[in-house]
């Protein structure tokens, strides 16, 4: 087999080993509340949210740095599964995802592998205007979703108002409009019930 | 309402109608054949692909406008279905996806309906350097699910090896090398059996 032949099954096998993201299934449902989402369909979500909403960034972010970035933040639960971001045990993900990250990433040719592993540290680190703005979708998709879905997570797991105000912050940080909504939305599902 | 909020709430409204390509069903199945795959999986995977398999293109293109084509080719399947590119009655789906189109996309405000409905018709019409990679890969993720899944669709619809070489020209339009190693896949499924 050439090396050109090997570099392009080596692509393909890291397509087919991320597919599996597709059987991740998050705990929010979709916006017309039919069923869970998966991890798929979320970071499609997200990617069409960094496009169409990109005009909110505080800061002027690169676009497909952010697309890169969303469309492949989850691919580490292929090993470390989807844990609920108000779940006490996510404190001890990290280390499980840096590993996941490693053997995923690593199945691609080297020259791929190392940025594609160093964009998704950036995405984790949440530091530069692309992180942070990946990251406040990250939140912003569920928030929607429980909002549109009568409570959603929030009331079924029993989920307090300061919990949502302070998990959502990274939308604050990348924002100040988008936040802006969020807080008055925050607050109508305060005023029907949804938290605990 | 102030006309920023009402603008914001325009482009939610456009990302909750679009949801519903969730719940579009394909008729390929994922590449480890557990069940079918939605059409918003599917955008997932060419967004993926795109950036991935970047380097085989045979005229370079530009990533950012060639994802945001993939991510959103799907969305006036809401409206128009998904057909079989196989299926005799998608000579008739054009005129579907036009008023599909117009109707998803003008749901945005105007000043990003116009674009996205162009940047649309332009993925259609196959005639830019991003247009032919994307309908490239439009077309090679079914060929490799297919091949994964011992012939797929093409042996459930008694497919021919001349219609499978004859749909999938787009992929020689857009990468010589990609469509070379196609043609070993197309050979080697011939080979078992797969093709009516």
């Amino acid at each position: 087999m050439t090396p050109e032949r090997q570099r392009l099954l080596q692509q393909l096998n890291f397509l087919r080993e991320i597919d599996k993201v597709k059987a991740i299934v998050r705990k929010t449902s979709l916006f017309d509340g039919s069923r869970r989402e998966n991890d798929a369909e979320h970071s499609w979500t997200l990617a069409v949210m960094v496009s169409l909403l990109r005009e909110y960034a505080d800061v002027e972010v690169k676009l497909e740095r952010t697309l890169l970035m969303v469309l492949l933040h989850d691919v580490v639960e292929v090993d470390a599964g989807d844990v609920f971001i108000y779940d006490p045990a996510r404190a001890h993900v990290a280390a499980k995802e840096e590993a996941a990250a490693q053997r995923i990433y690593g199945l691609l040719p080297a020259d791929q592998a190392q940025p594609w592993l160093e964009l998704w540290r950036e995405f984790e680190a949440r530091q530069t205007p692309e992180a942070k703005f990946a990251a406040a979708f990250d939140r912003l998709e569920p928030v929607l979703q429980n909002y549109y879905n009568g409570g959603g997570t929030w009331r079924e797991f029993g989920i307090t108002k300061a919990q949502v105000v302070a998990k959502n912050q990274p939308i604050a940080d990348a924002s100040q409009r988008l936040w802006a909504f969020v807080q008055e939305l925050i607050e109508e599902c305060d005023q029907r019930g949804d938290f605990a």
